[in-house]
Formats: structure tokens, C-alpha cells, sequence
């Protein structure tokens, strides 16, 4: 029956897929513009990567625009040209359409190779002598219900906290290790023009074997934050890919 | 200061866009695969086309795969082809990542046109003369909360009732006009080769000015449903897009 | 690393288990008591035989007792000492401890080679040309969650409706073919003498393909409840899977 | 049609009042008793000012008087006579109805020229070379599903934290500058005499570009609160008034 | 102690108020616009009236104006002009600031001598003789939390179901006499021009001591909802006032 | 230990009251004041009597009074100055303090002998050859959380719903013989006079074996509801007792 | 008409209770076992005493036993043979029914005189001059729900904090004046032994005006909690009114 | 009747299995793989050992093997060959079918003697002169819902916490010792290595009387975490049940 066998082929490519990521040279934790940005780069230079993403779509802030009037801006076009996003010049900024956004960016990580692994949240960090080696993963709407239920893993030479304001993986290492992490891990009040020159130029590897990019930058450095505006998200990522890609052999 | 010009940008250009789609030749409910599809052909064909999509997101029911295995299947690979989805022959069956299909879909319908309304919810329907004219649409965050607020409306010459298995707005009509639309609107039995047929050969003119397509049809026809094989809503979409561009100027 | 390792083999032996199971001789909907039962007599027979239970747990309603006085009451213990279940006679009845009684039989049914899916949930009836030929499932955390993701199939020769008092495969065909179904799905008063005998005589196939066991029996027929006195469960879980052994080859 | 004529001119009316706010002199979070009653005194004094709320319907804890009982207290009239609330006099104290107060007093605000933005949420501060220039604001409602959505900035040369006990804007600096703000922010025990001059007494300008008014006054200073006696809040929302009228020119 | 005059006063205050209504000329359950301008007009007229309003603000359906933008449409603006709220034309249209008309018109209603009751709720009808001669009221926040507390009465000549779209009183009619309204309460498809003439004709007396107003109307009638236009709600509530006191020695 | 000590004599003397009561002469369901009248006059007359309460607390709606203000009336007094509590004359009726009658009530029933289980409730009845025998109770914690745990049986010779308003046991009834009792269960319009006398009126054995009182009497046959006066609850739970000790030896 | 009756002398008796009670010789909060002890022997003396209760029934944890089972136990029995509680011996220890318990204590205070003020709740504390007057309180539904109304005062020469575990009035202290109560409040692990005795000789006025009583005791000072074994509560709600009996004239 | 029968006898052998366990040689609190390995080992030593379990069904975090995928790992299989359970060797690991482990666990422990209380929760200890012995339990569906209810006691010469991760026992333990037990109660960063052998290691007695087995020994030395590899449960439920038979004359 043709039942069947959708089902099969559906199990079958699925299970290959993840069988094959369970070792990767880079997973990204969260599936916002910083880590899509990132898994692009990543993958058009070679690198296995796979991103884990706990809601069932892609894209993080950027489908709403601001307040859900679904517009975005930049301070500069390159990255979206590349992409492959109309823009539109008003004064000094540019606009574009916050969907148009998300879709060419999410096509554009998964046509280059990333892998994307949704409704999947990382629970908790694999960590061997003091080096970061992946991530603890699990199903993230068994976990939305907590029911207990032990996780799996997804390991990687370079792991890449892109998961937003709460900098999740940080903030799994602040947890056990306060002294190293002393300060809150919070954004600043908003103040655009510091904002988005800051998150790029403090993005990093902030613990051997683990970046951050994108807002997680801002709560790690309590750096400002800066709304809907773009540009600094995708400028992060790339930076942190290229981090890595000059990396790609420490490890 | 710079956090003034990007709000004044944002909430400009949105402005814009909605007051100018206040009124369109074709308005779809639902940014699933038959409405991304429906919108893609007819912006494609030149009419002023837009969707109204209550979630954050778009994509509907694409990007979980089957039981959150994200990948889908085809019968065949026309359209995948030309929006640009990589696709991977399994016997009788082409496979491909929903994240790519899901965006892919989406870049494809903006980039023609389509103009989507996210966070937004069709609560009812315009009607005059027995023929519909539009739909009445509120912000589906408010609507969520059972804030006490009154909807707006979004007019158009034709109008799709994309919303997928409860077929929402029929289930307006027969609320109203139940001797109209006798029985319940619910999908049958799940059988995959009746069922990817049917849903193309049903997509119609359900009433004056509103047209099904998608999942929507199954519902209002009783039709099996049919699982995580997409190559149905696909052709629904462009029927009811090509029954529409026929109809153009009949309204 | 190890971590990796624990991973693979998990993912694939699970994988391998459930593209197995898309085709069985008999798929069972509900791990209660009725349900293990027939999974023990149908795979102790050489039927390939799975059982999908939403939970995370199996025994359904055993676990308890009465109001959470974990024990329960038997009226005789052939069963009962075929499993390994340790009972204690009190006047006319025999008694064991409710944990003893579930972690029994659902040890006996994997044990005898049944194949159990737990998180997994009904939510459709695969049918063909009028015979049912499985079920269509999916995560239950996800449908817990109402994320819209598609579901896969798991089919089978013969399909039992283990669901208990809901009697959710039979309410799926209730929905769909209401004339077949006139009567409301519910137990009757309880009346334990009536009820013990009555649930084994009326396990029967109750649609083509589609046999009902346990509680579900009592709904579909209106037979009275019995409460925590378990061997009607038990016989009419031994009896569906007699029926369908004796069926085994007429689909 | 007329229905898209309505949605038209809401739109843009709202669009225009809108961008034409997003610069102000004068921008007050909170449109409770004391917010209302600076806005009512700045407008009135030709500034041009803003009151975001985030509920639906203004007033804050005016309407139920106390526990319900919709009768408010006040311990002179002056205020309520300029803006035409009918008073009682009772022993030392004067009542009022409560939702003749609330809307009397909201009536004052709005034809005095004081724009009103309800549903609408402050969730941070714009913050430049130590000076606060606005607050960052969002759909209250997208704000309380937790939907992942950039705001937007409202500015001011002057900002009001007129958001009542949780103190929210103060709140906001003090997370981000413990030191500067090392007391909790909590009112304290009730004591009337002692508050309602307190309150009036201790109004000012709490950090550069900040101003608090009303029972936000009681949280950063720790004054008792006082229950439904209003003329503490009219009074400081008028003080907070005429500081900023003072001061208008400072930036 | 200042506490316990300021806590004597509310409290007699209130029960006075509140005694004094137990009876009534009218009773008006549902401070919406079409209530609030029942109260006014009747009030006005020398008749004793009481608004029971289920919520802490009045308003109803007012503050957000269409999904929030909080600017409302009129077709003319004579009671609008009565009542001092600032319009402004649009084309065929007058505007005005939501917050602006929702205050105007509960402060108008209030100084006019209409007793409001917020935080109240009609649980059900007095009835005697088939004639309704009042309503079964109780604390609403005691009836959310579905606490087991008996109601008391608040009675009067005429009582005015002006709960808007669920027309809960003549709800609750149908419910014990289904023959004598046999029709669904539910309002047609939005057709502005039909309703906002029809809601002004069709407001009636429903049934001895009964009458409808506002979207109450259009519940009962079947006629089309109107969105965020509001001069039928004021003609209605003014023409239900009108009725009532043409007919107020009738009782 | 103490502790086991006091473990030891609580569990037992629970176990022993519930072993013994498991057969009554007659159970109640439903510890409101009809219920506990009930109650109190039947063990008075020496019946073996069991309450099943589902909350916590007994006393159902008399704690609350009106709307919470805690004073109840009635229309005489007899049966409060059996029972012992204080009254104060005003007008034609009688008040009495709500918490002195819920506890001087509650007090009277167990000190006569009354056994009531609270935390338990009454999920099914009991039915043999067309009498009912009593209840199918559980632990109601158990239940509120939707755990999946078998019941247990309270059976008696006669049978009492005094579940107020919902009329539960003859819902129970209604579900499975809706041609015997065709009417919807539901008490009619508020009406004072009509109700006291008919609720007594009406108080009579509605199957064989069930006996219905209180508020249960009104939905049954649709009498008027009553609000904060209480003599008809009283009169009726006496009168069910009565009813029940002239038929005592009937079955 | 009696509706109108019922209602009037219901809301007139309860506003005489409530205005008279608004000035007491002593506030108690929480109606458990201690506070209504306390109540009762307050009341016996002739001090104006009003009980102040979150919940509609009063009784707090008597009603449950352990676990359900609604027995409880003490280690004497003089007291219950004050307030006419049946006992039985078992070894060393008393039992009795939990219901008979709770209905008796309850029915003894408010016979003695003490005014009790169920769903009302204490939110803050009234402080003059260092010395606590009495309490500031609210509708507890409206509170549970988070309406934003303001509360009004009873107040007191002597407040008792009867509030169980929680020890609220103290925590409300502790939150404002750290260093006077630098210790957690919270009950120590479980010793009946060493509790029962310890709760009644700790029981005492813990700052000036608030006396502490019952299980607050434990939580003030960290003393071993006891489980169900109530004469310490019944003891220390003696000794509490004992004191402030002592003491009347301080204040 | 058959139906007083069951209920009869399920309730005296309920409350026998209860009051019997009211002392024991051990009590275990968890019914997950380390507690019910210690139960096993325990009981077949011939102590007299209860499980309180708070769930319905025990067995912790084994059913759903990682992620739902219900395949479990060991690095050896000895004691799964003693319960009985099926293995397969995959490269270094051992893997097996999870239910078949949960169930083969369960009924080893129950038929080794342990008596098991589920729906049953540890709320807190019993402590005497420095020395535990036992806990404080209550019905857990009653905790749940927050019904104000009295525990009682289960006393043990030995206590153990086999409460998984959040190391509940100990928890209760640190707060009102926060000097002994200075550290965080976490588990660290996942590594499997380490973690197998440290966690039975570290299996030891905490405080007098208090033993900790399973991942509440990480969570209290802050060792690794291991994800769905259960040997190390295994052991440390062995060892743990060692150490008391060993020092099972010490108290």
C-alpha cells in the first residue's frame, strides 16, 4: 500500500539524516537569523552542520517585523543581495518584507547543506575536558509536556549558542560554573547605533569549543539591544562562521 | 535619532501595504501549502492577490514531516521543480526536506507578489447580494486572548478559503446556511491514492465568490485524507489559481 | 565517543523496529489490560503483532486499584497463573496487587514478541474498498501540543479497538457512517455479574478488519461497567486474539 | 464598498497618530489616575504627549473602588471639580463614583490632546549616553502569548513611569544598575496620613530623562501605600506635570 | 483611624447605592455603547435605571477601535456632537478617538444619574407571571472562579438585554421556551449598509418586560454585524430608551 | 513512633468507617444543606446513612450567602431552632450568619450518625433488574486530575441526588434513558413564592431506588430557582427523609 | 416583591456586620483550627473579634485528616469536650471525625460572637508608629483573578497571624524589615513529639500588635511540623486569646 | 452484592498492605531504575522495604528510552540477565526494548516482597534527634490540586532518595540545612564515562539514616549526567541495597 511506503521512505531518509549528524563539524542551537546566517556560511565552505530549532518553524523574531507589522530593516544590502531579498531605500535604511526575509534565508542554509533538525531542543552541553563536544537533545514537545524522558545527543567539533536573548548554552555554564560567568546575562537597554557594531565585533568562542552569535551576544556581553533591524544578526553569524572555518582544525 | 526612522519606516511601509490590499482581485485564508501555491500562480499571473495567515509563521502543516520527521513526499516533481526544491527519487516516490519545501514555497509566492498578512485572522466573512466579497480579519493575538475588539475587512473580487482541515470559512457559511451545505465538513478516512486525486478534481467555486482548495476541499467534499504527500495541495493550489485567472473579470 | 555511540544504536535499532512494524498481521490501539492481553495470545501464536499506546506508560487503568487502593479483584486466576501474577483468595474472589498485575502481562507481551509504540496515538483509520487496514498515527506529545504536523500509517491485516471507554476507533467510524453506528458509544450502569460475561460473549469484529476488546466492547454494545475486577478484560483480550488467529489468513 | 472605507480611514488615522507620536515631549507609561492626570496637565500646558497602556480599557485601578465596592475617597476636591466629577461630602472625606472619575478624568486627558496608545506594552527603555529617550514598546497582546516579535520605540525628551505599584520603567534600570537603585522596589505597609503627602513630596525626576509619578513613587522610596483614596495621585500626576513643564527646554 | 472612616465611607456608600437599585424603572445588563446610551437617554428622561456590566471597565466592544488601531467610524455625528466628543470627517465618514468616546459616554450616562454596577454579572431572569421583572446578579469574579455562591436580584419595570453579540438574556429565554425563539442567536455576515439601518429598526421588545439593543439586535434578528462603525448602537440605545419611556407606566 | 502511631489509628478508623458504610440503608449524594438535612433525619430515625461530597468542605452554596455577603434567609424557623441556630427577624423573614447554619448543619448530621466522605465522588450508579443500589464512587482528586483509576461502590437500599443544580445522579440516568426522561434537566427562572412551596412539593422517589432533594428537585422537573433563601431546602432534605423511613423496609 | 426582600435585608444585615466590624478589639486571619479557637475563647471573653478568609468555607486543613482519610487525632481531649466533639480512645491518643471537628469549632466562635469574613483576604498590613492597627484586605475572588482594585481595612488593637504554613502577615513583615526577621519562615522536618508542645509555648505577640498562633508558629520560629494531631492548634489559639485577653487594655 | 464484595476486599487488603508498611526496614522514595533495583536487592535480602511513588505507573524515565525512541543501552548485562531481560549486542553496548525493561524491573521488585505505593508522594521527613526515619506522605493527586490536607507518616530504619534528578529528600534536607549541604543540587554537563562509574561510586549515606541512589547522586556530587544508558541505575540501586543490608542491625 502507498501508505506504507510513504511512511517508510518518511522514517528511512529522516533516520539517515540524523543518524548521519549525530557527529558534525558545527551544530548551531537556534534557527533565528544569527544561526541561519551561520549555517549558510558554514555549509557553502564545507563544513557538516547541523542546527537544532525547538519550535516546528524556522526563523525566530524575524516573521513579525515590529509589534507584527511585518517589516524589517538594515543598515546595508550585501548579505541580502546575496540571498536573494528585494530591498527598499528609505532615507538611510533599507526595508524588506520580514517573510520574504525568513524564507530566503532558511532556503538558502538548507540548499547549502545545513541540516535542520525542528521541534528538537538542546537540553544541556556534552562537555570532556573542559572542552564543549556537542549538545544534549531531545524532543522538544515531550519536553513542553514534561514527561521524563531521557535525551540523546548531537556532537560537533564546534558548537554555536544562536539561541537569542537567553543565550541558553551560557547559561547552562553559568549554572555550574557562576565564577567564570559572573555577570547576568542580559541585554541592555536599546540603543541602535552601539548595538549593531557591538554584536558583530563581540562575537566569539566564549568557552573552548562553544560561540555565540547574534543576541546571545548582547546577553553574554550585556551589550544594547537593538530591535528590528537586521543587519548585525547576519553580519554576526557570517563572522562567527568564518570564526570557525579558521578554526576548523583546532579540534 | 535612528530608533524613530526605523519605527517610522516599519509602521509606513506596513501601512501602505495593508491599506493598499484593503481591496484585491483574489484573498486567500491561510499561508499553508494549497494558499502559498494558489497565491504564487496568481501573483505570477499579475492579480492582486493577498493571504491572511493567523500564525507567526507560514507553512501550515509542512514543516514537521510526518510526526516530526521533517520530510515529505511526492508523486511527481513539476512544481518542485520550478520553485527550486531538491528532491530525491524512493521508488515510486520523490522525497524532500520540508524546511526547504516550506521556505521555498513561501520566497516563491512573495518574491511573485503575493502580499501576507501574518498574525491575522479571518474571524468572518463580507457578504452582499449572496455573493462574497472578502473577509473580515482581526489580530489573531487579540482574537486569542477574547479581547473585546472589533475586526476589520479585506475585499476582493475572489476569495479562497485555504485554512486547511476545518475549512473555516464554509464552516461560516454553513453555520448560517445550513440547509446550504448539508453535511459536516470532515475529511474521510485517510486513503492516499483516492484521495491525491480528488482534492484536485473537487477544488471549486463552492459558492459565488468563494473558492476551496487544499485540505479545505476534503473537508467540504468528505474526501480521505491523504498524510505527509504534498503533490495534491500543490495542484490544488495552481487549479484554483487557474480557475480564478479564467474568472478574472467576471466580478 | 560513547555518547554518540548510544545514540546511533538507539535511533536505528528503534527506526529498524518501526519501518518492521508498518506492516503487521494485527495492530492493537491501547496497552490496557485487554490490549496486552491479546498482544501476549496473538504474537505467543507467530502473528506479527503492534500496539500503539498514547502514554508513556502501558497498563492503562490497572495501575491504581480502586480510587488508588492499588489492588485488584478477580473472579478466577487461570490467566493470572499462566502470566506469573501472584494472587490471594478472599471469599469468592481473588485478589493481586495492581503493579505486579500490569508489569506481568506487559512484560509477557513483549516478552512474546509484540511490538509496542508508546507515545504514539491513534488519530485515524487507514480504509480501503470498504476494509480497514490500519491506523493512522502520530507523536502524542505533538498532538497533545496541537502543533499541525502530519501523521504516518501503521498497517495491519486486522485492527482491535483496545481504547477502553472512549472506544476511539469505533467513535473515528461513528463519525463518518453514522447510520452504521446509531447508538451512542457508552458503557451502562454498572452491574458486575451482568457485565464479566457480557464483555467477553460481545468481542467480536465489529467492522471489516476492525475488532473491538475490553471497555471498548461494553461502549460500542451499552453493556453495564464492572470496575476493578479485571478477568473480563483478560478473556476478552484472549478471545479477539482466538477470533483473529482463526481469521488470520482471510485478509 | 463601504466596509473598506471604514477599514481605510481607521487605518490611516491610526497610522498618522502613530508616526506623528513616535517623537514627543512627553511619553507616560501607565494610564491609571496619576498617568491620566499629567497627561491631562502636560497636554493642557501645550506639550505634545503620549500614554501608553497596556490593557484595553484605561483608568487602572480606579473602576472597582475597594474590593468592588465602586466608591472612591479623596480629601479635597479642587481637581475634581476642574475636571467635573461630582463629589460627596462625607465626614472629613469627600467620595466619588468610581467610573464617573475614571471616565471624567481619561475624557480630561484625550481632548486636552494627549494621544493614548492602549494594547500596547513598554517592555524596555531607549537608553543614550546615560539618558533615557523613550521606552520600547509592542502589542500587548503578541506580548502576553510570549509570540517571538521585535518591538518598537516610542521616544520622548521626557519619560513618566506612571505603571503603579511594580514600579516597571525604575524596575527596568535597576536590573541593568543594581548599584544605582540598591533598595527593593516595594511600597510599604499601609498608612494613609503619612502617604498621601508623601506621595505628592517625593514625586521628581529619578534618573536622567526619567520622571515617576503615583503609586511608583511608594516603590522606589518605600512609602506606605493607601488605598482608595485618590488625591495623592492627582496631585502627583499633576506635580510630575509641572516639573516637566519646568524643565521642557533642559534637553 | 483615617482607614477605617475611608473604609466606612465606601462601604455605606455603596450599599446605599445598591439598595436603592434593587428596584428599578429599568435595569440595563451590559455597559456597551448601545447600554451606556440607553442609560444616558433614559436617565436623562427621569427614569431610575441601573447598568450591570460583567467586567471591572465599562466600554465594551469601544476602547480598540478595529484590531486594536482605536479609531471608530460614524455615518453622522448629531449624538456625537450631544454627547462633546471631537469628530473629525473622512469622506463619507466621521472618525473619532476610541478612548475619547468610550469616556464620553460612560461619564455622560454616570452625571445623568444611571447607576452602574461593574464586576457584576446577570446569572439569570426574574420572571413572574410570564413577565421578566428583572435580573439574578452575582459578584462576577466569584462566578469566573466558579465558586458555589447563591446570587441575589436586581428587579425593575423593563429590562434591557444589551450584552452585545451573545444576547445572553434572550439567551437564556431560549434555552427554557426553544419553540417560542426557535432561531439561532448568532448575526449574519458583515454587510454594513444593511445592518447599521436594521439594528435600529429591529431594536424591539423581545418579550413582555424584555427589550434589545445593539449587537443584541442583530443576534436575535439575524442581521449582518457591522464592524467598527458605531452610530447604530447609539440610535438603537437611544430608540430602546425611547420605547421605554413611551411605555414607562405600562408596569 | 508517635508518627506511625498516629498514621496507624487514622488509617484504620477511616478503613473501618468505610468497610462498614459500604452497605447503607441509605447514601446521599451531595453534602449541600438539602443533603445534610437529609441526612441529619434520617440517621436520626436510626437509618444507616453515608454522604458522598466531592469537595473538600461540606455545606455546598450556603457559605457564601449572596454574592458573598455570608447572611442567609428563610421564611420560618422551625427547623433552625431544632438545629440550633441564632435567627433575627426582619420584615417577613428570617436571617441567620451562613457560617453558623453551614456548621451548626453539617454539626447535627455526623453527630447523628451520619457518615460522610468527603473527597470522593460519585462517578456512576449502581443498577440491578431496574433499581438502583447505590453509587460508583472514586477518590474526586483522583478524577478532577483525569487519572485513569477504576471507582469503587457505595451501595445503599435508597439512593438521594442532592447534587443541586446539576441533578447529577438523573443525569446519569437521563444519558443512557433519554426517552424516560425526555426534559432537559434545568431549573426554571428566578420566582421566589413558586419555588419554596413546589421544591417540597416536587421532592419524591424519581426511580426506583432514587430519590432526588434540594436544588436537584427543580432542575428535574423545571422549577424556579430560589437564590439565598433556604427553608425549601430544608423542608425537601426532611422530607426525603421522610419519604425514605416510611418505605424503609420496602426493599 | 420577595426577590427584592431577600436581596435588601441580605446586603443591609451584611453591611451592618461589616461597617461594625471595621474597628476591633482583635483581627484574626485564617479560619483554621487555631484562628477559630482563638476566636471562640476571644469572643467567650467579650472582645470584638472578626476572622478574615481567604477560602468560601472555613476550617483550613481539618477537613482532609492524612491524606483523605477524615480522621484526626489528639493527645487529650479537654477542649473537644468543650466544644462537643465525640472521641474515641485508641492507645494513647483521641480520635475524631474531621467533619464533626471542623463544623463544631466553627459553630462554637461564631456563636460566641466572632464576626467571620469569608472569600475576603488580608493583602497588606495597616502600621502606625511601629504598632501593627489591623489588617488591609480585599474580595479574595477578584485577588485570585489579579483585577486591579484596591482594598479597604479592618483594623484592630491586636492582630493575630492565624495563616498556617505560609505565616503570611509575618512574611509580609520579613519582606519589608529583613533584619528584624532574618530567618526563613518555614517549619522544621517532622517530630510530633517535640511540635505539639513546642507550637503552644512559642505562641506569643512577634512584633507590636501582632501576636502569632498555630502552625504560623512553627514557620515563624522553625519549629517541627506535626501532622494530623490538632490539640498544639486548639492549645495554642487558647493560650493566644489568653494574652491578648491579658493585654486588652494595652492598646 | 459482588459489587460490595470487591470494593470490601480491595480497601482491608489496601489498608493492610498500608498499615503493615507503616514501619519498615526501608522505605524507598521513587520508583524509577535505581529504586526499584534497591527494592529488588532489598526485599530479596529479606528487609522489609516499601516504595512511595507519586505518579500512577512507576518506572521513572525508562519507558520512553531517548527521546521516545523506546530502546535503551548497558554497557553489561548481568543484572538484566538475573531480571530477566532480553539483550542485543550492538557494537560495545547492550541495548533493550525499554517497556520490556520497565515491566521486567517492576515485577522482579513486587514479586521480591517490596510493597509499592504509588499516587502517593514524599512531602516531607521524619526527623528525631538528628537521625531520619522515615517520610512525611500524602495522596499525591490531593497535593496536585492544592487541597489543604494533612500527610502522615512512613517510618523506616533506613531512608532512601531514589528521586532522580531534582534529589527531592535531600532537597528538603538543604533548606533547612543550608550549611551541610552547601552546593547547588545539580548534575553536570553530560559525559558519559565518567558519569557510569561515579554515580555508583558515590552511592552512599548522606546524613544519618539518609541514603541517595540513582541520578540524585549526581545531582548531590554534581557528577556528570548520562542520558538513556541505565547501567549505572542499575548499580547504584545494588549498591545502595548492599550498604543497608550491611548495616541493617545498625538502628
Amino acid at each position: 500500500m502507498k501508505e506504507i511506503e510513504i511512511s517508510r521512505v518518511i522514517i528511512e531518509q529522516y533516520g539517515s539524516k540524523l543518524t548521519e549528524h549525530l557527529e558534525n563539524d558545527v551544530v548551531i542551537v537556534g534557527a533565528g537569523p544569527a544561526g541561519l546566517a551561520a549555517g549558510y556560511y558554514l555549509s557553502k565552505a564545507g563544513l557538516k552542520t547541523s542546527i537544532i530549532e525547538k519550535k516546528l518553524s524556522i526563523g525566530g523574531g524575524i516573521w513579525g517585523g515590529a509589534a507584527g507589522y511585518n517589516v524589517i530593516t538594515f543598515e546595508d544590502k550585501d548579505i541580502l543581495d546575496e540571498i536573494g531579498v528585494t530591498t527598499s531605500k528609505q532615507g538611510d535604511l533599507y526595508t524588506a518584507d520580514a517573510i520574504e526575509f525568513a524564507t530566503a534565508l532558511g532556503y538558502k542554509a538548507v540548499t547549502a547543506g545545513t541540516a535542520i533538525f525542528n521541534v528538537t531542543e538542546a537540553e544541556d552541553i556534552v562537555l570532556k575536558d573542559q572542552i564543549i563536544k556537542g549538545v544534549v537533545v531531545n524532543n522538544s514537545a515531550i519536553r513542553t509536556l514534561g514527561l521524563h524522558v531521557d535525551p540523546f545527543c548531537i556532537c560537533a567539533k564546534h558548537t554555536i549558542d544562536a539561541t537569542g536573548h537567553p543565550a541558553e548554552l551560557v547559561g547552562m555554564l553559568k549554572k555550574r560554573m557562576p565564577k567564570r560567568f559572573p555577570n547576568e546575562l542580559q541585554e541592555y537597554f536599546m540603543d541602535v547605533e552601539t548595538s549593531e557594531a557591538g554584536v558583530v565585533e563581540k562575537t566569539c568562542e566564549v568557552y573552548p569549543g562553544l560561540y555565540i552569535t547574534g543576541m546571545a551576544v548582547c546577553d553574554v556581553f550585556g551589550l544594547p539591544r537593538m530591535g528590528p533591524i537586521f543587519g548585525g544578526m547576519l553580519k554576526s553569524g557570517k563572522k562567527v562562521a568564518e570564526l570557525i572555518i579558521k578554526n576548523k582544525d583546532k579540534r
